[in-house]
């Protein structure tokens, strides 16, 4: 029920998801509504496709309390069915906070880790796929938080994109050692440490240039970095639109361009890369953009089946607790 | 000598700073090599251009130390000549790091400034302009730093933008007052006790959307946003590109629309704004891009003549000398 045009995409990636990658879906939501809803698609009954009542919806503007309060929300109701082994995964469209919050206190979080991370994938110049975390879950974070998360985002890209060896760079503004702030100097000196492929400190400019494919960040950053991109994204389709259109010749010719337009748009379209796992909570839960649309919802149900099978959570556990004798891992 | 391609955009841009807009421009820089360039221009001898030695460059690598060292650099004895008040206003597209430094040490900061800050203007949707600061000069900040960052910006967008009353933001993730980490939480008291358009917490997609005309960060905060913003500029370049080259037929359609392309290109070219001020240093220092082209020179010469004669400094130092007494701008 949280995307802002819900049901409709959540059914219709739902439904998708179980014709092409063979998923098996509960739909979570009010029962009477999603069940008339989904008697409009005549192919609905011969998918694995089922619906779980839940009689309360988490809007975008509700507070924490509302949040607490409503116990038998979509979003509670759905991650309780992970826990309870009923579910491999959750996928979500609705109130991020939310979600992250009810995830951290139904799931909890997987042994060997202090703070959960959100984590957004997203393309690059040389068409890569690169993971930035964490992306709001986290707003003040310890040196340890961001080695966690490091780990994390390494085991993250190497089970669902496949990367052998990715490159981990902590973001901060300058390359050498000694730049950043008080956090990111010391993190520095953590992830220096760990078995993975570091390769220092990174820069804004560098997210989208492929030379990376995980950016660790505290949550603020983070969530700085990915909404100044939105912010960006939409400043420059807004100025091209209006600057295309305000001439008949330009017009033609942006006429004759439009599959370079539609390319353009699928190259950098978020919705391929199936939303943003919290990674580091005892369970699968994937939190994907209100504006999600089929496409997100599908990505995101194949995606997060994935991340089950590849028993990421797993690999982290076990990560995590190999690491923890080490200086590098221990809480102060 | 700072840019990419010094010294001629340097010179270009003094020039046309001299013919467009009245500027007297001292050119710092190496004699020889400085009135050799100048002598290629036949026009130059009718203005008001000198050139003022100085016999080291500091370059893009150069550590804190090579810059403390190069004690005749073209940085140090350009901000000289603003102390010894022989010139108005510093311009540079060099090292940021070093010109900040620089201009610290030599100029001092203003009455009632704890942390100068760098503040980059850059334009939205609407077509108005937004100013982001702190962009880089201070990494770790206290709440009072975000504080004095919102006075400055807001002196700054009246006296340069024209803006009657600026909408001033603290960049955050999340618009409610109890969003953000503790930083932004404690400095939102703070800004809310300011005489100035304190319109609460705005996010990094807010940024570029035109709803905001002042947004107060740290400087690694800031800085991240800005470098980010390049990045996905640089991928939406480069995939635009790509896919436009693809196809016979979207080239016709690319060369239809190219007079698109160049406005589009104008409506977000940061030369426009003439770089960014320090702001809170006793004296009136500019840095632009490493990348400046001639047009970026001549309007930060432009600019950074409007800032001396608009007395902005005289302001800064006089807003804040008025709130020290209240509680709101005591260093604690």
């Amino acid at each position: 029920m949280g995307s802002d045009k819900a049901p409709k995409p959540e059914i219709e990636g739902a439904l998708q998801a179980a014709r092409h990658h063979g998923a098996r879906v509960l739909l979570v939501g009010p029962e009477a509504r999603l069940k008339s809803e989904l008697a409009r698609y005549p192919g609905a009954r011969r998918l694995p496709i089922e619906v779980v009542h839940a009689s309360e919806v988490i809007t975008m503007d509700d507070k924490v309390e509302a949040i607490r309060a409503k116990r038998d929300s979509s979003i509670r109701v759905g991650l309780r069915l992970v826990r309870e082994g009923r579910a491999a995964g959750f996928v979500t469209a609705g109130n991020t906070g939310a979600a992250m919050a009810t995830a951290k206190m139904v799931l909890g979080a997987l042994p060997g880790v202090d703070r959960p991370a959100l984590a957004a994938a997203f393309p690059t110049v040389l068409n890569t796929a690169a993971v930035l975390l964490d992306v709001g879950a986290n707003v003040d974070c310890e040196p340890v938080n961001l080695a966690q998360f490091a780990v994390m985002g390494d085991i993250y890209c190497r089970a669902i994109f496949g990367m052998q060896r990715p490159r981990v760079g902590l973001l901060s503004i300058g390359e050498e050692e000694g730049k950043g702030n008080d956090l990111t100097r010391e993190a520095f000196q953590l992830l220096k440490q760990l078995p993975i492929n570091f390769i220092g400190n990174v820069e804004g400019r560098d997210l989208y240039n492929g030379d990376v494919d995980v950016i660790v960040a505290d949550g603020f950053v983070g969530n700085v970095a990915l909404k100044t991109s939105e912010g960006v994204a939409r400043l420059v389709r807004a100025v091209l639109k209006e600057t295309l259109r305000s001439t008949i010749t330009r017009q033609v010719g942006a006429l004759l361009s439009r599959n370079a337009f539609s390319d353009f748009k699928k190259r950098l379209d978020h919705t391929e890369y199936g939303g943003a796992p919290l990674l580091g909570v005892k369970g699968v839960c994937f939190i994907t953009h209100g504006s999600s649309n089929t496409n997100a919802i599908k990505n995101a149900v194949r995606v997060a089946s994935e991340f089950a099978a590849g028993r990421v959570n797993e690999t982290i556990a076990r990560e995590l607790a190999r690491l923890r004798p080490a200086a590098a891992l221990q809480t102060s």
